[in-house]
């Protein structure tokens, strides 16, 4: 019997994000939701029962490690991984999942981002307990496809053989953000689930991908097999990640691989990626707003404005916009312009690093 | 030769600026243009050669004392009265004029509002001069009237003599806020100009008109003739001000007076009643925004922009909105809507009394 290993990914600075996610403070270690958890918390217990807390490795930014341990206070250092610069996913998978086969060779391991949302945790943990169930039967990559309700066009598609049985569907494709007419054709042939990544697979399957796929940073992360669970895995990471290209775990092994599957889910998901994701997964009031924070609003629609709890906000006639306000940043931006938002954070730069 | 006395009134509220003006702090006693003074410095200082400084008498409301003596700490006591509840400005100017009448019967007496912008002081001076040359001569009410620029509907127009000879022209009437066809056809005729609220006349006149207009108001001031100036002013007034009834100088006195003369002024005035007067009054950038904080515009225009400066505010697709923050509250608005404010402030105070 395979023991389970959880990798989350805590290490993004959520960008689109902004004003609530900040370099010094990404979304991820924020109570996004005001449930009184943050994304970080609330995605390690959303594996309660699926393994034990010390199966759990949280892969972050060096900067970000004293806040990971003050949220997940039950870790010791071996479990966070600190990646001295960000490399894209597929190093930061790499990584964790080397050391853990290092040490269990055997191990069956779930990859998670830190920052999603997931309603219907038990749902999810029945879809991951069918990927589990997967993956310590066979050396295959497993990702979790969840049944698209929009057209979105923020989301990768996976498209899957509609006629393999069983609940673990064969991958015919990995796709790229498509524009919105191929996301509506997407969405009309039911061929296509959103890419969650979400991921299973046990040990042996990913290191063989990574070998086959990405030999150079295979090579360099086994290299530190000995070194894993010392005092010279982090300076050896350190040297490592210098020669790691910035690649994607999709570009680099997903999209090559021919042993990838998906299991398809419904559990409520939100990459919360952006105001929007935040927008769509939010209560709303009869105006359709999304409002956190002391708010009177007068001939106010389809607006998300989230401001600190101590400052009264009065809206009067606005459509569609974002109002965020967070330490000292204050954005007022059209909904449906919120990709701009990366490019308000490369100036807010110039205005002073604090503010980004 | 006449002695000149100057009177402020400082006791508004200024609802319509909210939430700069707040029922704590009005706008008088803000720094409104970012110049290092506020609108009562500029006041008191606009009168510089025109009276002393011990002939300059502040109206204000009984709460405002501390914020009128650190503002204008030249002032004595005397000087500075207080209203005990707000009464409009008929008594305000009853009150100050019988105190001056009380020490100097022969007294020429100016009264201007705290709150009003004025760009062009010495255009300003100059036709103050021209009012007080007449009323040292005559017992008559003049009144400052601004030459309109546009068919304002928040000003009271006044209609005067265009055959009048001289200076200073005899008034026809004295009218209320015009709707915008008839605020045209005022401006069409010739025959209008915008009251500005800033009077002058001399201390005989002014009391015969309150014995006329305002008996029993005239009646309630005169018993305080050997009180004012003594320690018993305050409980004097505090019993009077009980029997006042609230009404404007310009209902109660201007309206009914066949005495009344207008100074024709062009000095860069605005009564800075509301957003849109301050928006007007401003400065802009290239796409007619008015900024006064740290702010990245985004496909902004027409905007009014006053927020904190250590705040960094971020604004995109916004188009002719008020986007002001004082002392913990967030106004976003509408500018053709601003007249709402005052709702707003209204329904504010039921979040708690610090907002309004």
């Amino acid at each position: 019997m395979k023991q389970t290993y959880v990798v989350i990914m805590a290490g993004g600075v959520g960008t689109r994000f902004w004003p609530f996610s900040r370099t010094s403070n990404p979304k991820q270690f924020h109570d996004v939701l005001g449930t009184g958890k943050t994304l970080l918390q609330q995605t390690a217990e959303r594996f309660d029962g699926i393994c034990t807390p010390d199966h759990i490795y949280i892969v972050t930014s060096a900067e970000y490690k004293d806040l990971v341990k003050e949220q997940l206070p039950f870790l010791t250092d071996e479990q966070i991984l600190l990646e001295p610069v960000r490399r894209n996913t597929a190093p930061c998978i790499g990584y964790a999942c080397y050391k853990i086969a290092a040490k269990d060779p055997q191990a069956n391991i779930v990859v998670a981002p830190a920052d999603h949302i997931i309603l219907k945790e038990d749902a999810f943990r029945e879809r991951i307990r069918v990927a589990l169930a997967a993956t310590a039967e066979a050396d295959i990559l497993v990702t979790l496809g969840i049944q698209p309700s929009r057209p979105d066009t923020g989301y990768g598609y996976i498209q899957y053989m509609t006629d393999s049985e069983g609940e673990v569907k064969k991958v015919k494709t990995f796709t790229e953000k498509p524009h919105l007419e191929l996301a509506q054709q997407f969405l009309d042939s039911g061929e296509f689930v959103w890419n969650a990544g979400i991921f299973v697979w046990n040990a042996q399957a990913i290191l063989r991908a990574f070998e086959k796929h990405l030999p150079e940073m295979a090579e360099l992360f086994e290299e530190g097999n000995e070194l894993y669970y010392s005092e010279t895995e982090q300076p050896f990471i350190n040297r490592a990640y210098t020669h790691c290209r910035s690649i994607s775990i999709d570009n680099g092994v997903m999209e090559k691989a021919d042993n990838v599957y998906v299991v398809l889910s419904e559990f409520g998901w939100s990459d919360l990626g952006t105001w929007k994701s935040l927008y769509e997964v939010s209560g709303k009031d009869r105006n359709e707003n999304v409002i956190d924070g002391r708010v009177m609003l007068y001939d106010t629609t389809n607006c998300i404005i989230k401001t600190p709890k101590e400052r009264l906000v009065v809206v009067n006639g606005l459509d569609g916009y974002i109002v965020a306000e967070y330490d000292n940043v204050l954005l007022i931006c059209r909904k449906d312009e919120e990709q701009k938002v990366k490019d308000f954070v490369s100036d807010a730069k110039e205005k002073g690093t604090q503010f980004v």
